[in-house]
Order: structure tokens, then C-alpha cells, then sequence
């Protein structure tokens, strides 16, 4: 098979591999399409810890295909499925997977221990073919081609987010920072899960202006308002019930912290380079909780195919580009640089 | 009566007040025993936001008497009942309050509405009499004399933090940060809850001593040990299940968001005058809960009362200090120097 | 005023009253339309345990209308405003009410401890005016008209069975048994917080058209169907994730039973008259949750508000009539014989 | 290698078979001890659902024994460890056992995908060796005996009862009904979890009387006593706050609705073999939540092996009898007859 291998610090190249064969539980799914998700370019340049050696590394998590090949022990799938799937598969015996915190597994990066984070830890889906647990699979509804199904996991992640802090109540207004795809699909997730008010922050105006087409209620240009104040004049002096931090910058969640209410709820799903200063009183005289998210926990993938399937969260304003597998390295250069408006980058084997 | 008033900046003088009538569902407190809190110091020093008028202000929020007499509308108490107050009392009407919420009170200081904070926005209990809201009364068991009574907040804040993280799971390690007198009914409280494991960090030996006298497994001095690395290996490698922060340094903070296992939760019980530098990263990466705990809502202080009763919750040995109400700048110096040893300074009129 | 008065079993006179002044944290509301609920024409047979006097007591409990007089410590409402109310007031002192749990208040009743159930055991809205305690007031949308207005109790009913239950978490697939008021906000509420699939099951052909003009998925006629097979069916043999029971029938709780899911949930929110012989070995093997659900506690009002304001929760097809105050008895035969298709009988007074 | 095989009905034989090799993620346990649970007595005498064949089948499911062999993919266990065993081995794969609901595994006997309930669908512990997934394996404390850790999933049922009903918080009422090896465990764990008061009800005063030796506070002879009123005496006309139903008869689960108090939580532990007549009523009006609890899911067995390893939690006083494998049925009859008060009677390979 063609297939896109890290040979070292940025130095992606298509090859052929040996099509491996699925083990117990195990499928071979055709990849009909894989995106470029944001760890992926931070992969290509520096690599990830527990990667699979440099020469044999394949990335790629977010991909979606059919099963073509069964291992033993399969229930629940069968061959011409088409599928996608979430990236991580909990070893299934430690105090977190046993129940349900598989994206925080005890035995990261343990592949004897059963332990799977497809793209990083094991091969991925920048491939016409990779093999997977069937804990990571997921049926796609027929509404939707594969190159949208491969946004069920960033929608995964968003809904992970909203249940790390306790779901969102009707009526509750909810702040998203961050029009990245998973603020995108939080937007969305957030307001068909009864918010009565969504507030999209972000730095880009037309990033805003597809929030507001995917049905925030509103947005805050940062660079141009204060959003603290702002968020409080929204509210009517309250504050926010909930805030979804999708954007990993410091000013953003010192910010949160500062426009959550009283007894408010942060998630916090973007990845911050740096430590952050945060204003510790204020938590603990505002009774805020604030929950880490990692990933698509909980089964969390599964929730929100339906309402991809039924067109309550659109997935096709999102996909702006594809690229065929002989190109990803312009796919993924179009993905960092946002090359004509580039939001999600498919690339196709 | 007699009660102390503060006049200005440090300007606490024992006079001669008026004592007031309950109102609707308020009663009549005859003042047994008024206990220092971490907050009278700073209130004495540097006043209280939406605090009564300098020349009127009687601080004291830990207090236990007797009810004397009631007002209109009163049930469940009755003249001659022991109790204990808790410090806050909530409007009852905004969202926060309606749900138990009421140390977060959205109508905070406001006294038409309804909401209360005694010794902080109404007068208190460093006087002969004080006049209480029915929510804030707890009886008081048998076996527990008036100057172990005024514990029933510090106990009721430990609780609540305990609480906000979703309370302890039998079997669980939880680590107490800091042996004040909330970190000391914690580390009680979590080992009556199940914790198979109570470890408190601390920075003087005297008190991490009586920390495992009331119960602690294990004892980390900060100064002299890595708590980070001492943590974990006390914990096999994993960190710990949970972390409730009672001391509000930024050190503390930081090295509780270090020493968290996977998974786990910190409440922050502690006080923070700066702004903490954590790592965000591993709060979402580590898919942490970091709940800030204010004080003792939910009613937290009913939930600890009948086990200060039994003595599973030991007060005794936290109450090192007595002066009559004419001292009461003596004690105050004594509880801020700790002279002899002092951990709670109890004043009674 | 005009009002409607009870003067004994069937005997509701609409005679001339004293309008009552607003105490304290009270307001006077000019009732501008009270629906008719179906525990209404069970007070008018019977009456109700703790009732106002027989020849003083005015039922009504589902009512809309605009504030005209506020009595001392208001805060949050003033005259002009559109109002609808909720009709338990709990004591705000016991375990329950402290929590939010005012529907299960321990002072049921003991208008002294400050308990109201406003129609039940004090007066209510077939009157021209009603006076109100501001926590059972929620300012209207300026979208909805009164009538639609007077739905907003049934609608947090609704929202407190599925709060009750731990909220529907997207994907899900829920069964509301019975297509009545309840029933039909409850479809609605279900499929807008994310509900995959929403089934509803009842006798009338009629009202389960209306529940799939209002969104359910698919129906079941219980008296045509077998309804646990089909539910079975519906779901690839697995059984319903979440069932929100609103029709108080033994034959509907004991199916309900049957047909949920190893894990599921139950909200029982109808009333039985009588004793229901459930398969408590299935609830058990299958770990089923079976939640009472008593009115519209925890605020629930207050979240669905919104959502009747931006229309997703429809309130206009449930009114089908509308009687002035004189006619009260006729309004109540036309609702208890669902004269017309009656499904909502609203009272302008 | 000796063990007991079911032959028929009522034919349960001491034999010879050959010692299996423990596979994937498996290892061989040399037994040491296995107790005899209430079910085994009707699997003696009427099988089980997806039993392994007759001629074949080794029941026995709560067994402590010595790993002696490992699998392939173990991690956390080595050759020589002592452990005790829990039931239930989920698929891992579907929505239940995903999210640590494993004893409602919706593949339950599907041995293909992975499921085992060892005892019950696949061979258990009467017999000198058992394989066991490590999912099922738990360390024994140094300080008990394989006697006394045969009652580990006893106990981790017991936690799962009170798991299932939000736990218990310090200072509620808990009512055990039903002092058999579960209630007795329950009644230890309500007081070690912070309970302030629990009760037990029951029949047997010798049983009654074992458990107040082991922490309960108050028991009710249900022959003796009117159970109802005796509850709202001792809870001052609240009722109770959590109720554990370990025993299975319908008076229990009816008494149990009738006692509880408004907003308390009930779990039902007790296998039923008729349906229940419940006042449904109650339940909705209550706003009481009813929570099926099978086994020991969540992995609550491993929250309790602490505590049962520092003494909090006393087996030894359960442990009334033992008896060398070849007289199996001899220890069969001793549990069933009760015979020299056997509470739990333990058989050693």
C-alpha cells in the first residue's frame, strides 16, 4: 500500500508498506480519507514521545474508511462497513480505562499492555490501509461522505469538553473560545444541547463570521473588544455559566477565568506550551471548577454521530480542502499556513 | 452587651452595644464562644468590602451559644437549644442560592435581599449576643463543649471542599495540603470518608506531628522533602487521587497540579492573594479537576456535626487557646504569632 | 377581584375577593390567563390535603401575568414586568429546599415556615389577581403571548424528569410514555438537548400525530402495538436509553420496565393512583435507575424559559382553548372530557 | 487437577480435569479458597443461563488464590502475587463495559467478544486452579487470609449498592436491609464512609446482634417490630436518607419506598423472584430515586481491599465455616441450612 512515513524531523514521504493484518478485535480499514489535525504538523516537525520508529512511522488519527478485513473476536462490524475512528483505545484494565477515562490511560504508549493511540503512538491513517481496534470505530451514518466523517472526532472532542463540566443546561449561556474545528463543533454541540446563548470568541473575523453562520449567538473579536467586559455585558452582569477554553493561549484562559460566574464551569481542551498565571483567588471565591478535557473520552464520539448523521452539526463548512496522499505535505503546509481560508485539510489515499 | 467593635484600621475596642431583636426567622444567640479565623486578623487590619460602618462593626464568624430568643416564623429551634452558626447566609433566590450554592451568592452584601455574612457584611459574634438566621443554626451534640463547637465551619469547609471534588471514594490517596485547621479536619474527614491513604504536607514539624495523631498516614515537610517526587512514590508511581489545597500558597498549587495523578481532582480550599503560575498543560493533558471550594455551602456543616458528636472528628487538640472577650487584641496576637503553639484562639464573652 | 372560590367537593364559584397585599419578598401579580392543569379537577372533586378553608380557597397554579405592587425586599422584578410562575415555594430552611430540592420540601405545607404551593395550599390564579413570592417568578420572553406563557411550569416539569434521570446526553434514544402536556414538552425538550431518537407512546392517534409535528421520531399506539417489542425493535434490540414515564398509568411504569436498556434510566413523573407490581429482579440484574420526579424543582423553570422564548420549545399547538373566568366550570369539563381535542384549557380572568 | 463439576441438577462431583493455560491477558490461579455466594445453591440446583455444558462446568465464583502462570499481555500481576477474584469480566467493548458498567455487559456470555462471568458462563473457583483475566484480579492485603479474601467481592458489592445511589454522605441515616454476608458488609462500609447512623433490619436476632458488633447503631426485627414507624422513630419523623435493600423479599423493597424519606435514594442489591408492588406514588411524589445495583461493578471491588486490609472493614466474624473441597456438598448443605449459624462457609482446594 501507498502510505505517508515520517522518515525523521520533517521529512514526510509516500511509500509503499506491507498492508498489515488485524488481530484479535481487530479491523483492516480502507482509508477513504484522513484530515490534518493541529498535533499532526507538530508531529511532522518534532515527533511524539512513544512514536513508532522514525522509517515506519505512519501519523494520521482522524481518519474515516471501510472495513475491509476482520480479525477474531469482532462483534458489532462487519466487512463493507464504512467507519471512522477516534484515536485512542485504552489499554482497558487500569483504575482509568475501566471506566471510561481511556484517553488517560495508566498504560499510554504500553502496546503490550493493549494500550493504542493510532497516528502517534501506533501507525495511522495518512495510508490506504490501517488496522484497528474496534473500540475505535465508529459507523458512519449514511448522510455523511467520508471526508466529513473525519470530523467525528474533533466533534468528540468538543462533546468530552461539555461533559468534563457536567454537560451544559438549558438556558445556560456558554463561551467558546477559539473558532478552531473543535470550538467550531462546540459552538454547535453546545446550542443543540439547549444553551440558550453562545458567545464565540476568536482573533479572526472570518472564523467569527462562520461561528455566527453555525449558530453562535454572538462573537468578541479579542483584538478589537474587551472581552471581559464584553462577556459581562452579554450576561447581563453575571458572567458566563460555561466556558469552553478551545484555544490553548494563556490570555484566553486567564481571561476565562476572569468572565466565568459564580460557580461557573471552564473546560479546558487547548494545549498550552507555556504555564499559565491564573487568578487562583477568584477561583476559589467564585466556586469555579475548572476540568482539564484530553481528547474524545467517554465514549464521547459515539454521542455525537447521530447529530452529525441528521445535520444538526454540519461538518462541511469546515472541510475546505482536500489533497490526494502524494501531496501531504502541501496539505499540510495549506493546514499551518491557512492557505485560502484553510479550516480542515483532507487528505485522500 | 458587651462586644467588640471595630472603629478603623486596627482599632478593635470592647464597648457597649445595644443588643438587637430577631426578625423573621432570625433568633437570639447568647454567645458561648467566638473562635479566631484566619480572616479576623485581615478584617482588623484592613477592613471588609460591604462591612458594616467603622464605630458599628462586630467581626467573629465561628461562633456557639445558646438561643435566647426567637422571632417570627422560626422552626426547628427553640429557646435553650445549643448551637453553632455557619457564616453564610445566602439571598434564597438567585440561581446560585436556590440550589445550596449560597457562598456564592449573586446578591453578596446586599442585606435587603436577604443575604447575610456574618462578622463579615452584618455584625458577628465577638459579643455577648448575636442575632441569626435560621439556616445558619446547627445543633449542637452533647458531647461537644461551646469552644470545640465553634470548629463546626472549619470542619463544614473542609467538607465542602471534599464536596466540590466529588467527594472521596473509599480506597482513595488523598493528599492535604497545609495542617491549618482546615487541612487538620480535612485530613480527619477524608479518613473518615474511606481514604485508604492520608498524606498532609506541611512546612512545621509540630504540626505535621499532630497531623498523624488525628489520623495522617504519612507526612511530607516542604521544606526539607521533594513533594513531588515524595508523592509519588508514596503512591507507587500514580499521584495522588486527590488533592484538597487548604493553604494558598502558589508553591502549594503548583505542586498539587504536578503531583496529581491522572484523572484526579484538586480542590482549592486556600486563599491565594497572587496570581498562581500553574500548568495548564497538564491539567488537560492529565484531564484534571481543579474546583475551587468558598467556604461551607451545601450545608456542608450539618454533614459534619453528628461525627464531631461521636469524635470521629477530633476538636480538642485544635483549640489551644482561650481569652475572655476583654482580650480579645490579645488574642488575636497570639493566634497570628502562634504563640505557644497556637492553632485556634477562642474568645469568650 | 374576581375569583374563581372553592366552597366544597364541585363547587367552584367565581365570586368577588379582597386583593391581598404583597409581604415580604412578594409581589402582586394582575394574572392575565391560568391554565388548567390535571390535578385541577381532582382539588375541584376532592380537595387538597391542607388546603385554604373550603369558601376562601382559589386553585390555579399554572398562571401568567404582570407584576403591579412589590412588597419589601424585591429584588430582580418590578412592576411592568411579564411574569409566569411556578408554583412551589419552598420553606428555604430544610435539607431539600437548601439544595434546590423545594418540591420535596419537609415543611410541606406549614405556611408559618414559609412554605407556599401556590393553588394547593395557598391561593392561586383563577383570580384577577394572586400574590407571589419573586422565587416562583420567571420574567416572560417577549415572544410568547400568556397563554403560551402558562406552559412554563409544564415545561419545567418536564426538564426536572429529565434532570432527575442525570440529563439525556446526546445520541441518546428516549421514550416518553404519554403524549399529554407533559409528555409533549418533554419530546421537545429531549430531542433539543440532543437527543438522537425520541419515541413516544399513548392511546390516541391524535395526540401522537401531535408529538411527531412536535419532533418524536417515531410513535407507538400501546393498544395496537406491543409496545416493548417495538421498542426493542426500534433500537437494534438493546432498549431504551432513557424513559421519561408521564402518563401515571401501572401498565405504563411496569412496560417501561421492560423495555429499557441494561443501564437505563426512568423518570417517573406520573402520578399513580395505585400500588404498581414492577419486575424489580429486572431493575436489579439490569441496573436500571428509576427516579421519582416531583414537579419542577431545581430551578427547572428557569432553563426552559429561554427556549420557549426562541421557539424551540413550542408552547401554541398544546393551547387549544381559552374560556374567560366566568366560564371556569365549563373550561374545567372541557378539559377533564377533551371536549374539542382539548389538550390545554388556559383561563383569562 | 481436583474439581468440583456440575453433572446435572443436584449433581455436583469432585473429579479430575486437566489445568488450562491462561491466555491473553490471563493468568493461572492456584485457588486457596472459594466461598459459597447465595447463587451457588441454585446453580447447584437448576444451572444457570449460558452455563458451560454440563459434565464440564465449575461454578464457584468468589475465590483467593496464588498467580502461578502468566499469559501474554499481563501487566501489574507476576507469578507468586496472592489475590482475590471479582465475578465479572466485561467485553470492554461495548457502551456499557466502556464506561465501567461491566456487570451489564451487553455481550454478558458471549465468550467470542470477550465476556466472562467465571463461576456462571465460564469455569469459577471450585477446583485447585482457575484462569482469570487480570481485570478480575485484585492484590490481597498482607494482613488477611485467603479465607477472609474470598469475601472481597462481597464487599465490593456492598460498595457498589452505595456507588449507585450517589453514596453515602457523613452524617445520613443509612437502613441495611437484610444482615446476610452483603448487609453486613454494607452496614461496615455506610459507617466507615462517614455514615452517622445506620440500622439494620432483619428476622434473626443472632444476626442483628453481629451486626451491631460490627458498627451498625440500632436493628429492627422486622418479625417483632413495625419496621415503618421504628424508622421514622429513630430519624425524628424524617426517614431514612439512604436505604440498602441486600435482602430480596417484597416486603423489604415495599417497606423500604414507605421509609424513606422525601428526596432519599434506595438501592436495590436483592434478586427478586416475583415482581414488586410498590407505591409508585410515593416514589414520584418523594422525588425518591430507586437504583438497580448488580454486582460489583465500577471496579469497586478494588475501593474496598484497603480498608478490609487495615481492619476497617471485618471479614473474619463472616467467615463461620470450612470445609476441604471433596465435601463440597456437604458445605453446600451446611450454607443453605444454615446449619451452626453459617454465615458464610468457605470451601479450600
Amino acid at each position: 500500500m501507498k502510505a505517508a512515513v515520517l522518515y525523521g524531523k520533517n521529512d514526510l514521504r509516500v511509500v509503499k508498506k506491507k498492508v498489515l493484518r488485524p488481530g484479535m478485535q481487530e479491523v483492516l480499514v480502507k482509508v477513504e480519507a484522513c484530515a490534518i489535525c493541529g498535533s499532526d504538523p507538530k508531529i511532522v516537525a518534532h515527533g511524539w514521545q512513544n512514536q513508532p520508529p522514525y522509517g515506519e512511522y505512519i501519523p494520521g488519527h482522524e481518519y474515516a474508511g471501510t472495513v475491509v478485513a476482520l480479525g477474531d473476536g469482532v462483534v458489532g462490524f462487519d466487512v463493507g462497513d464504512r467507519i471512522a475512528v477516534e484515536s485512542h483505545k485504552g489499554c482497558g484494565v487500569c483504575m482509568n480505562c475501566i471506566r471510561g477515562f481511556y484517553t488517560v490511560c495508566m498504560n499510554y504508549g504500553n502496546l503490550a499492555a493493549g494500550h493504542r493511540h493510532y497516528g502517534f503512538t501506533t501507525n495511522g491513517g495518512f495510508a490506504e490501509y490501517a488496522v484497528n481496534h474496534i473500540n475505535t470505530l465508529h459507523k458512519i451514518p449514511e448522510t455523511l461522505n467520508f471526508e466529513e466523517a473525519t470530523l467525528i472526532t474533533t466533534a468528540g472532542t468538543s462533546m468530552y469538553g461539555i461533559t468534563r463540566i457536567g454537560g451544559v443546561e438549558p438556558g445556560e449561556t456558554v463561551v467558546v473560545a477559539g473558532p478552531g474545528p473543535v470550538g467550531l463543533m462546540a459552538t454547535q454541540l453546545a446550542k443543540q444541547m439547549g444553551a440558550a446563548h453562545v458567545i464565540v470568541t476568536g482573533t479572526r473575523d472570518e472564523r467569527l463570521k462562520l461561528a455566527r453562520e453555525l449558530g453562535a449567538d454572538a462573537t468578541i473579536n479579542v483584538k478589537e473588544e474587551e472581552v471581559i467586559q464584553r462577556v459581562f455585558e452579554m450576561t447581563g452582569g453575571i458572567g458566563a455559566d460555561v466556558v469552553l477554553e478551545c484555544v490553548g493561549t494563556a490570555t484566553a484562559l486567564e481571561d476565562a477565568v476572569e468572565y466565568t460566574r459564580k460557580n461557573g464551569r471552564i473546560a479546558l481542551l487547548g494545549m498550552h506550551g507555556q504555564p499559565v498565571s491564573i487568578n487562583a483567588s477568584r477561583i476559589m471565591l467564585s466556586n469555579i471548577t475548572l476540568a482539564g478535557s484530553r481528547a474524545e473520552g467517554d465514549r464521547s464520539v459515539s454521542k455525537v454521530a447521530p447529530l452529525m448523521g441528521d445535520g444538526r452539526l454540519k461538518c462541511r463548512p469546515l472541510v475546505t480542502h482536500t489533497f490526494p496522499l502524494n501531496q501531504i505535505n502541501e496539505a499540510v503546509k495549506t493546514f499551518v499556513k491557512r492557505i485560502g481560508g484553510a479550516i480542515k485539510v483532507v487528505v485522500k489515499p
